[in-house]
Parts: C-alpha cells; structure tokens; sequence
C-alpha cells in the first residue's frame, strides 16, 4: 500500500500494539481526539470521529482505513456508543466513499456476540477440549450496549460495501493484553489475542484482498470459541501466540 | 392478552392495517407523534418516541408493545433514522424492561436485507419458480440507512432479550397495500403483504409464545424469496393472501 493509512484511535489500545509493530511499514496518518503521548510515527490529525468536515480532510488521498475510534467501554452509556460509534462510524464511512479510499478495516469487537456466552455454555466453551465455535455467519448477540454499537458498525460495513464497492473487513477483537494473556481468567486466555497477532492481523487486513468479511481476532489459543479458519483463508493470517504457552 | 397493549406509530400505514382488523380485540393505547385523524378505537398518547419521559409513561401497565414508529422513508436521511428509528428503539426497549412489558414486537423491515437483491439475482428471485429463499438466519444486508435502522432496531431487541429476557420478535415487512398487490412491479408483489393477513401476523405476535425471533412478514405469495416457515413455526401464522390471484 503506497498511498497513506489512515488510523483512527491511533492512541487507544489496539492502535498502539499495531504502531508498536508496523510504524515503518506504512505510511501512516494518525487520527485521535487526544494529542500523540510520544513521538508520533507518521503525520498526526487531533480531531473528533464525529466532524464531518474534519474527517472529509482526514481521508484525502488515503488507500485505506484502519478505523478503532470510538468509546472502548464495554459498560460505555448508550448515547455515547450512539454518537462515538455508532454516528461516528457512519460519518468516517461516508467521508471513505466521498474520497474513493479502496479498504476499510473495522475493529468490531467480542462484545458483539457477548451473550452467546449464556451460563449453560460457560465455563466449558473456553476449555481446549470444547468445540463450540462461532465463525462469523451467526447472527451478532451482542452482550452490552457496546456491544450494540459495534455490530451497528458491522451493518453500516455491509452496506457501504453493497453499496459502494468498499472492501470492508470487521475484526472482532478479542482479549488485547502485552505480553502475556491475563492470569486466572479463562474467557479471556481463551479470546487472548497477542501484540504481534494484532499487528501482524491488522497488516494482513491491509495487504490482502476481499469484499466483505467478518473474522475473528484472536490467537492461535488451545482454548478458543471462535473459529480462526476464515481469517485463516480470507487474510492468510498466521498467528503465532497461544495462551496455552503461557499456563502457570 | 388482558394488560393494554401499546401500538407506536398507531398514525402510519402498519398501524392503520392493524386497527382496520384488530380494533376491538385488545384494549389499545395508540401513540404517534401526530394526534389521530379519525375515532381512535383506545386511549391516546401524542409523544416523540425519543422522549424517555413520555416513554416511561406510556408503557405504563402495558402487557406487549408494537412498535412501529420511527422514519419510515427507505430514501431517509442517516440523522433522521440515528434519531428517530435507531435511538427511538433503543428509549422505548429500555422503558419496556423498566416497566416489566413482557413482549416487544418489532417493525423491521425488507429493506433489512435489500442488497440480497443483487444484479445477478433479480428478477429471477421475484418470480414462483425461482428457490432463493432467505428464512431470517442469514446476516442482515441493507440496501439503504433506513434498512440500517432497522437491523439495529433487531439487534436491541435481541440484547434486551438476552439481558432481560423481554420477548421479541421482529416483523421483516413486505410491501403492503390495501385491497390488492402493486401493479407491473415484480417485487411488490413478491412480497406483498395484505392487510388482512398484516393484522392476521401481528396478531399472532400478540398471542405466540417465543424468546427472540426473525419472521419475515409477507402473505402466501406464489411468488416469493422470503421463507414464510419460521413465521408458521413460531407463531402459527397462516396467511389467506396471495399476490398471484390478482394476475392481470
């Protein structure tokens, strides 16, 4: 990708453990509400998700889109996933078609389909030798209002590709720790998803080619309900981490 | 169904094929935005759906929702269904848990899923000897904002099921009109809806007994690509109507 990347949320979780790994592989355009904390690995815009106009001048001239903005609170307020991710999604896609960027890579979370882990399934759906699995065809249970917003992201994903020739792909982050996966928490050794799986799924998000797809976020984990096969064949994404390696 | 039953949107065209048949057969509490235009058949609410104050109030001892309020233009505007459709939805779910209402019967829509409706597909898919079916499992895929709003509107149902057991189930509507199928439009009459077999389904909504559920709201139509199953299966819906005795 020659042309420049434009990452929203640069400053947020996921958007530094992608720098911390590809700062020099793109030429990046770094968008958030909050000033860069260190030294900023590409040019930087300061400015709300929600500015039609300031989001027109943030994706002149970009390739492609990594979008995370918005509020990451799984317990956020509805009327802040209402205008952050929600209204914010919308008005960052809108501006993506007006300027003809080719990608657009959603971080869409577990959160959408949170309540498929309903008390009859749990604990044993994160167990390695359970083998439930979602795969991204089921329909979203979202598990919080969060949740909510991000498979709204999901939907307004579809139809800018349908609509518009987009080539869009939701990833539904999972657990997002440095490294190692979190002690004594089995739902999240089983969605953990490493530093260097992120970047590396958020670089095969930007090489490869698709139309509209939804994979999962996570790495190769013993314990795991969520299938990795489709981002296995629609990214070639090869993750190298697993929560197994890390058991006390 | 003893406990009144709220219908939003009592002014629009759903809420008129509702009333034409069921007026006498639940204790009505008619609420829309506009003051009603002739001798409504139960007590009347003029309120804004975004009104949380008014919401409260007008779900007050109610037993079931339908709500049918919200923009119904497919051609409107992002804001109007954010407001209107999305965040609507989202004010009167969240009054109706609070108030202990026990069933929520959704207005979705086909335009939910609209871009199934691809060049490669149509007409073939309108016409009786074509199979294409979708049955209310598959992925939302709408084919404008206002078909946006509509899944979303699903996807807060299914949260507030998930999270409190509220029972919804969501009306993917055809085309209706009055007294007979629209004219030279492949489409309309694929999936037309009369009114009688409208008031038929969401009657049945009313009286079934689910957890959370798709249907797509359509009459007996030879010519079709929406599955009547589900709808027959969970709600015992039996349509009288068919687009096709109305061939010219």
């Amino acid at each position: 990708m020659d042309a420049p990347v434009l990452l929203t949320g640069s400053e947020g979780r996921v958007g530094r453990a992608i720098l911390e790994h590809l700062d020099d592989a793109y030429d990046w355009r770094l968008l958030d509400r909050e000033p860069p904390s260190s030294d900023p690995p590409g040019e930087v815009v300061v400015a709300d998700i929600t500015d039609e106009e300031r989001m027109s001048e943030a994706v002149e001239d970009v390739g492609a889109i990594i979008h995370l903005a918005g509020d990451p609170r799984p317990e956020a307020p509805w009327q802040s996933v209402l205008r952050n991710n929600i209204d914010g999604t919308h008005t960052i896609l809108e501006a993506a078609v007006e300027a003809g960027v080719e990608k657009f890579v959603f971080a869409s979370s577990n959160h959408a389909v949170g309540s498929y882990e309903t008390d009859a399934r749990t604990p044993d759906i994160y167990r390695p030798e359970d083998d439930f699995r979602l795969d991204g065809t089921e329909l979203p249970r979202p598990g919080n209002r969060y949740g909510v917003s991000k498979a709204t992201g999901e939907l307004l994903g579809r139809y800018f590709h349908d609509e518009h020739g987009l080539s869009v792909v939701c990833v539904r982050i999972g657990n997002l720790t440095k490294d190692r996966p979190p002690r004594d928490y089995e739902r999240g050794q089983a969605m953990w998803l490493s530093h260097r799986d992120c970047a590396h799924l958020f670089d095969r998000c930007l090489q490869a080619e698709y139309g509209y797809e939804i994979v999962y976020g996570i790495s190769n984990n013993d314990r795991r309900y969520y299938s990795l096969e489709h981002a296995r064949e629609v990214l070639d994404y090869d993750p190298k981490d697993n929560s197994a390696e890390f058991d006390e």
